[in-house]
């Protein structure tokens, strides 16, 4: 009933799945209430200009959770548990860019119940975030 | 003037830092706004009632969101570049709970600019995130 994406018996490598976001101010601002990261790079356009970015930039954590979004809500989807995530944040987002976050199926060891996905966001042709995920995708549909 | 924390040649290995926050409802519908991620578990209680948790759960990335916070507005505070971040997500933390983030500076290397800092959220005595992260912290205060 409530269930998108696809269980441990049905998924197999190479599967990728993305989901794209334009991060406005709104994002970063609510981000920031939301963990406390207020960090002037991320709200203060007069500090963020003299800094290398040149103007405010989204929290790299807050990039990074698109990735969480596809894994709980696509591939695997639904049901599925999140046991690890490695993060290398390779470049700068900047408030107005649009972020597409993508995952493929690396691994699937059916027996310990694992997936390990290849997870990757980019802003044009730049890779911003590079990393790898391992999960329990559902037994059964929700 | 817009500084807080620690330069490159004022840490040391051993600091710490930590960072308490109650993750409320409000916390949980607005990061399913800003990344997409409305998996069932995190907003729907009566389908979430049904799984392990027996209730709505915040998102993983969410918590890790306050290492994040530490990071960039503590230890080592404004100007830190965020290189790296390993996350094992270990325990549920529930609507409500109290999470802890703590960060500890286990290895500074000056030459090559980049501090390796223990990370760790925990809510009661319950460890829910566990890993590290990679970071290069400010030459000079903003």
């Amino acid at each position: 009933m409530n269930h998108s994406g696809v269980t441990l018996d049905e998924i197999e490598v190479g599967m990728s799945a993305s989901l794209s976001k334009t991060l406005g101010e709104v994002d970063i601002v609510l981000y920031s209430g939301i963990t406390g990261d207020n960090n002037p790079v991320h709200v203060d356009e007069e500090f963020a200009k003299k800094t290398r970015f040149g103007t405010r930039i989204v929290q790299g954590m807050l990039t990074a959770g698109l990735i969480s979004a596809i894994l709980g809500t696509r591939l695997p989807g639904t049901g599925t548990i999140y046991i690890r995530q490695d993060l290398r944040f390779k470049a700068p987002v900047k408030i107005g860019d649009t972020a597409v976050a993508t995952v493929t199926v690396r691994e699937v060891n059916r027996e310990r119940k694992r997936v390990i996905l290849d997870t990757i966001c980019k802003v044009g042709d730049t890779i911003v975030i590079e990393g790898e995920a391992e999960v329990m995708p559902p037994s059964k549909k929700a």
